[in-house]
């Protein structure tokens, strides 16, 4: 695949070349670490995220380098010289486990797994939070609005508002959550995704009348013919120029495709517009709506029965409005020959040390029941525990258990071939599907159990005692 | 300068090409067309916004062509063959007036004025948009962060949590509206900003003890150590280490630069550590502050006295929460030898018609005082009309009055160098000086003043009165 975004190893944080150089010059390089990428809250106030950006960060990865003007740049800074002959030789060399792109994921269990030596592992840091956390944002997001649109067409039309080349991968996340196309052409072209589109408002305004520019428009594009009808007045203007020009095609043997509407009260609009086509005969000619939508929206207009057929979604998309970003984080597991945990005042933040397995539990209906995490060498679990609270456990020896994390990458070399967006996105729908309904409401959602197993509760509750006896009142690991 | 983006022709919205094919085929592509970019609403609900992201556009605009990969993927799609050819040969040769990026800019008021053919202005629209309104919008956050922190210092930590390489242009922008340094090296490589950066967690954890990480980091960095004191308890061991290691390196005739606080009561904690490094004769010692900071958190940090010397900012920084998105748009102005005006039922989205000037009021004691649109060929304005409410209007013929607009590419060509980050940086924080403070509080700010000209107010009148003479409710043109 071509990609537009030159990522090179300065693609990370000052601090992470800090600590590198740090474990450089000590000598502490080459010992190996296991660090986790989860996160502790699902975005919207929902019942789930759907996990996007892994085959980005693989394609990445793989070859992830420091080019010259890194080098040069860091030497101008002051960094050491045997050091940065180290960052000129760097290469990716880790192994990565990963839940599936595309599948249901959940706070505190962990996403993706990172193993390699320390300074490898800090310096991707960055770049994979970045990769990760927005697409998982705006995957989520998009799934939002396919749960709510049925089998309505959704369109991309976020990129003109969001945050630079960072629409280039929201068009590709969008996908992922079940939007069908993209209005942006590179993404389409990179991603190989559906591309959608037709006028502006610009284009009317620049013809001295609205029915020639539509007349233009549909001889030039026959086959593919949407009419923007807003621009001086939807019904009085330009829902009757699109019924003139739907009929001339129709003589023609050509069929009009469809109409959008970009303002004013579209359920109103869409059942007068709808009204207005059907008397023409003109009952095959679709109708898009737009303008400030999102899920809320979506939904509000469907449930008065407003007829569209297609919605464009821009910014609330793109953005992953109202939450902006996903509270992802990295956190070390296992270094220097030992589990690691980090401490927190909140029993919460305290991070599960060692390296895990994630195994989801089926229920009796094959529907999806909790995640529960165990050591990576655990093959079944009998019990799982609440995370935090010592008096809920649970039996769950009897149900089908799938694991989770799968080597994806191993010496830095991927394992598998890239999956297509399309095929990642059917893999998403299908466990949508298998997710029962009261985690997909908007309100109040059920909360999604997690659990973790009997070994790994004993491993991070000694660890926990263990750093408590040194003496300091929250643990010295 | 280097740039880690590679844009191409199919940055864009598929109806771009679609319009542009019309155009094209029914050859109205050789008329010139002049479209405005604006903005409609202040972001954060604030009285100003800083103009960013102008120096990028124009180095994106000089080498801006559709590559190999593009017109394969336009042809695959079907598009039309001369039209393709027409592509291949695209560069933009138009020209921009443009605010100077860095200044401050309000709603309505043209900010930049592309003319140029139509093909070519309308293919650039969505790059032009994706480009200005995000760094407009994450230079006004950072604004606003400066306008609270006084001289301390603002450091922009957000790239884990930015919309993928949107953060690329977040830290840019970042410096623009008063930040110090970034994080973000390769940002930093590419736009000659200050990088800044220590340890993370994960580093401290990685050792069996604090005391020994933070050795190991003061020797290697002795001239830029700064301690992250929280990963296990604040005041029980991370400040008492620091201490340790500060006396030890003031033994060796180093200097402990900092240290940092991530988590907990921050105005608590800096205040307890502060008194710590005092006592033990630390008094150089400067604390940095970080996790989930924003303008609000900054400023009740320092109504509180917290002795806080630096603070890293992330999320709210770079996705400019809670707003996601500047509203930018590009409105058609004139095409085809006519100005042009988009109607709409609310006063206040009818578009100012024509090519147009922007002059800025100077009151008496050289503040701004308002924005002034006139029509391109006014050199003076003696009154000054309400964009919509016909009754209020005001004398400003003995004001300073500067024009805002200058002519920065001809040709397609940049007319002047480009400027640095620090240039515009430094341009900002004068333009900032010269506003009244009654814009700049964050609590119902006083609305700048927008007005038109006499002569780009008959003109828009006359154009909204023709268009409703054709009969049509809302016009025709």
């Amino acid at each position: 695949m071509q990609t537009m975004i030159d990522f090179t190893g300065t693609y990370t944080d000052q601090y992470q070349l800090a600590m590198a150089q740090v474990y450089f010059l000590k000598g502490r390089h080459d010992r190996p670490a296991v660090f986790d990428y989860f996160f502790r809250k699902v975005p919207f106030n929902g019942g789930y995220a759907i996990f996007a950006g892994l085959e980005d960060l693989l394609g990445i990865l793989e070859t992830l380098h420091f080019d010259e003007p890194d080098i040069a740049f860091l030497r101008q800074r002051g960094m050491d010289p045997a050091f940065l002959d180290h960052l000129a030789d760097f290469k990716f060399t880790g192994t990565i486990y990963s839940s599936r792109e595309g599948d249901l994921v959940f706070p505190t269990r962990p996403v993706l797994t990172v193993e390699a030596d320390i300074i490898q592992a800090q310096i991707i840091e960055t770049l994979l939070l970045n990769i990760l956390n927005f697409q998982t944002l705006i995957a989520t997001k998009a799934s939002r609005m396919r749960l709510v649109a049925g089998d309505r067409a959704l369109i991309d039309f976020g990129l003109r508002r969001a945050h630079g080349p960072g629409g280039y991968y929201a068009s590709r996340a969008a996908v992922i959550g079940g939007f069908d196309a993209t209005s942006n052409v590179r993404a389409g072209r990179d991603y190989d995704i559906a591309v959608s589109g037709t006028m502006a408002h610009s284009y009317i305004q620049s013809y001295d009348d609205e029915l020639t520019a539509f007349r233009h428009f549909s001889e030039i594009r026959p086959d593919d013919c949407v009419l923007l009808v807003d621009t001086y007045d939807t019904l009085a203007s330009g829902v009757p120029n699109a019924v003139i020009v739907g009929l001339e095609m129709k003589q023609q043997g050509r069929q009009l495709k469809g109409i959008r509407l970009d303002s004013g009260d579209l359920a109103y609009l869409s059942k007068k517009a709808r009204h207005m086509l059907d008397d023409a005969g003109l009952h095959d000619v679709k109708i898009a709506a737009s303008n400030q939508l999102d899920e809320h929206l979506i939904k509000s207009l469907l449930d008065q029965n407003a007829p569209i057929d297609l919605f464009g979604v821009g910014t609330s998309l793109v953005t992953g409005q109202p939450d902006a970003a996903l509270d992802g984080v990295y956190k070390l597991a296992y270094a220097d020959s030992a589990p690691r945990i980090k401490l927190s005042e909140s029993m919460e933040k305290i991070t599960l040390p060692d390296r895990k397995q994630v195994f989801r539990v089926h229920n009796e209906t094959g529907l999806l029941g909790a995640d529960v995490v165990a050591l990576a060498d655990e093959t079944d679990i009998a019990v799982m525990h609440h995370p935090f609270d010592p008096l809920k456990s649970f039996a769950i020896g009897k149900y089908q258990k799938e694991p989770l994390m799968r080597k994806v990458m191993e010496h830095g070399r991927r394992l598998v071939d890239p999956l297509s967006v399309q095929e990642i996105a059917r893999y998403s729908r299908k466990r949508i599907d298998e997710l029962p309904d009261e985690y997909k409401r908007f309100e109040n959602p059920h909360i999604y159990k997690i659990g973790i197993s009997d070994r790994l509760k004993k491993e991070r509750d000694r660890l926990i005692a263990e750093h408590r006896e040194t003496g300091l009142k929250e643990g010295m690991r």
